[in-house]
């Protein structure tokens, strides 16, 4: 009966969501500060419309907090839902089949930034109370929201926000639907997450940029300081050149190689979509290894210099590039910064200035699949997919996973419903309409099942 | 007398020149496309008032040509006269004191972009002729014009005009005000120019950028493939390690080494007013040669991946770059751009594709400063300013030099009016208003005695 009640709800629900991604709430850029506030007034209304209580827009240094619960299930478990109302950039534009923030439906697949990352997923638990309390007038559970605007930026202010709002977001399990399935048809339930750290390196020359004709061959070049900085990262295997990077990543063990080798990977079908000749990577590791299990470090981006048309014959003065690192195991983000730190010291090249900017910090998470939370969860997908999701250990970092379960003491559920090829923080994000429906079924099951 | 006459009509000079700067002639940017007539329009206009004949605006492929001529000075030498009207692009404008296109004077300097390079410079031969033409009624000498447009973007389309209209442009000399001083006071006529050689390249990896949570460690990275093939083009001495770039490259005779070392240089003010700790370049060579005889290999920009506030954790999936070579001696542009090509290719790392693109192709050039032609003009500068030029290697290209000098069998004497330090090609371009008027004076001088 569920089931039939969001069929005939569905276009409504679609039209909503619709809504929630016309606000372009890009958490990164400041001049969309005020969308980002829209974004979180816009949730107010619509968990107010379900029935929620306490609903709070609650201030912190960056994006505000929006937080709500309903609490009337007494001796029932409580269930803290986490997601995030920020979007990444949008850019590049001229990428974009249809504008990132007009959401249009094309082949049943709903087309907008933040479709599927995060808003689409997070609004399927929205719908999923809307639908029990307007059958029951109750929920079979407690229910607590904690919806951030700062996912993006990699929650800088939230586990502050965490500490000292232990109590108020006490819970029995956090629920986070913010991750994918391994394809189409096949649910997961991830059980580990990489760690994040992301930092900015500038590299200073002379006082302004230099004519090429006239000084050329004879002073320090700010693009040709910071390449070099750069590819000393990595040694030619793949390998990060960075001494202590690796300090506690654990050596995988068969058991875990075997664990990951599990999870489908067909490397013909993969360099097809991704339009590759060749993968690329540590040595001595598989693709599922390099991307779920090993630490990285990744050029995110680089400019300095003349970018116009044609040529523009200088020595740049100043260059600069974004760099960001996946961590695993025990590595510490701020011990890896350091490392990091002391290379570029180490090996600044003769008249280059360096100067380094910390972004983001996020220690590695690792989940027991084997929790009753967990397993609920698995129960209620296979009920509505007819397959039992597997626990793959994930590349993507969501920084706030290991915060929430140090914290909060509670057994953290990643119950993603995105798909791998959805371009999330890519153009044309998208986000399959069966997976948001089907997800709304998967998510009362789940809350029926806690609640017997 | 002629002196008299040029200080009373300094002013209007000026404000005449400011008209001329007022003009964004950027040949770079295809925006500026009709600027750039505009410019070669006003200058049309110009030449008319002082009395020129035949003046035309030729079409080229790209900016048209100014041509105009005055040869009623029978049995007397023709002196050709080029300049451009074109200027570099004025980016970063932020680091402007007063906008670029708005001329103003500030210590007896006139700030504009083109202000030295090169509408400031070329003004002084209009005004040097108006000035004779005023007093006189005629010529010492015949004169003809020919300025183009596309300097900047290395002259595409005038070594084939040159070679179309032999003898519209036949003379006895080539004359060129498009250079420095040594310093203030020592004026310089500069007797060798390297060669230019320019290209982009551009990597490309997936068809799309991809999370690096989800990519990271396992895909190839546009922006570290690009930067790993950019530092392959140095070796850690600062000598260029592509295979046959420096065939062609003349052993630096003693003769060679103490003439460039007669250019005054002081490290020590060199690395103070560029604010640099340390020099670089090629070992086993002083500053001056580095600059004046030795061919370089600089990256002028780079460009790729996220590039806004904060992060974005992406790999990369296309990047790019902006190279340029100066080119001495024997060196073949067209070997040099293929010998890249080759490095480029057997560089190219794993799963990245290389594109290769050619903006600039020009031979250096070697001049004979005991040329009469050139003697005369020395003896000029000395009358004017008290002082013998020293006759500097220059690293530089002006391209069409060597195009001139082979293709109509005459003599090019670069006689430069202005400053190393007026910022050419970067923000806040300025030119010497006493270099502007002594010059209009050295010129008349030089054609007196041209016509003697």
């Amino acid at each position: 009966m569920m089931k039939q009640t969001i069929a005939s709800q569905k276009d409504r629900y679609i039209e909503e969501l619709k809504d929630f991604l016309k606000i372009p709430s890009i958490s990164a850029l400041s001049e969309h500060k005020q969308d980002v506030v829209s974004a979180a007034k816009w949730l107010e209304g619509s968990l107010q419309k379900i029935g929620m209580e306490n609903i709070e827009i609650i201030e912190t240094e960056g994006h505000p907090v929006v937080y709500a619960d309903w609490l009337h299930a007494e001796g029932k478990p409580t269930v803290l839902i986490y997601g995030h109302y920020d979007v990444q950039p949008a850019d590049p534009l001229d990428l974009w089949e249809t504008p990132p923030f007009e959401p249009v439906i094309r082949d049943e697949k709903l087309f907008a930034r933040g479709a599927t990352d995060d808003k689409g997923q997070l609004f399927i638990h929205v719908k999923a109370l809307e639908a029990i309390m307007n059958q029951d007038g109750e929920l079979p559970v407690n229910v607590k929201f904690c919806i951030e605007g700062e996912e993006e930026l990699a929650s800088p202010n939230l586990p502050p926000f965490i500490d000292q709002h232990q109590d108020k977001l006490a819970a029995d399990a956090v629920v986070i639907s913010d991750t994918s399935f391994i394809e189409q048809g096949q649910p997961a339930i991830c059980t580990s997450l990489r760690g994040a750290l992301a930092m900015e390196l500038t590299v200073k020359t002379a006082n302004s940029d230099l004519h090429s004709g006239v000084y050329g061959g004879g002073v320090p070049n700010a693009v040709h300081s910071l390449v070099r900085l750069l590819d000393s990262l990595h040694y030619q295997n793949g390998q990060v050149a960075v001494e202590g990077f690796y300090e506690g990543v654990p050596e995988p063990t068969d058991e875990l190689k075997q664990e990951v080798a599990q999870v489908p990977f067909n490397e013909e079908k993969t360099k097809q979509d991704l339009g590759l000749d060749a993968l690329y990577g540590e040595e001595g590791f598989t693709f599922q290894e390099r991307t779920g299990i090993r630490p990285t470090l990744e050029i995110n981006g680089v400019t300095g210099g003349f970018q116009g048309e044609g040529i523009k014959t200088i020595v740049p003065s100043e260059a600069s590039a974004k760099i960001s690192c996946r961590l695993v195991g025990e590595q510490d983000p701020q011990q890896v910064y350091e490392a990091i730190q002391q290379h570029i010291h180490n090996h600044q090249p003769e008249g280059a200035k360096t100067e380094m900017k910390q972004f983001i910090k996020a220690n590695p998470v690792s989940l027991d699949s084997q929790n009753d939370m967990i397993q609920k969860a698995a129960d209620a997908y296979e009920s509505v997919y007819g397959v039992r999701p597997l626990y793959p250990k994930e590349g993507g970092s969501i920084p706030i996973v290991e915060v929430f379960s140090r914290v909060l003491s509670a057994p953290v559920v990643l119950m993603g419903f995105g798909l791998p090829s959805e371009n999330l923080h890519a153009p044309n994000e998208h986000f399959h309409l069966e997976n948001f429906t089907k997800g709304i079924e998967t998510v009362t099951e789940y809350l029926y099942s806690l609640g017997k």
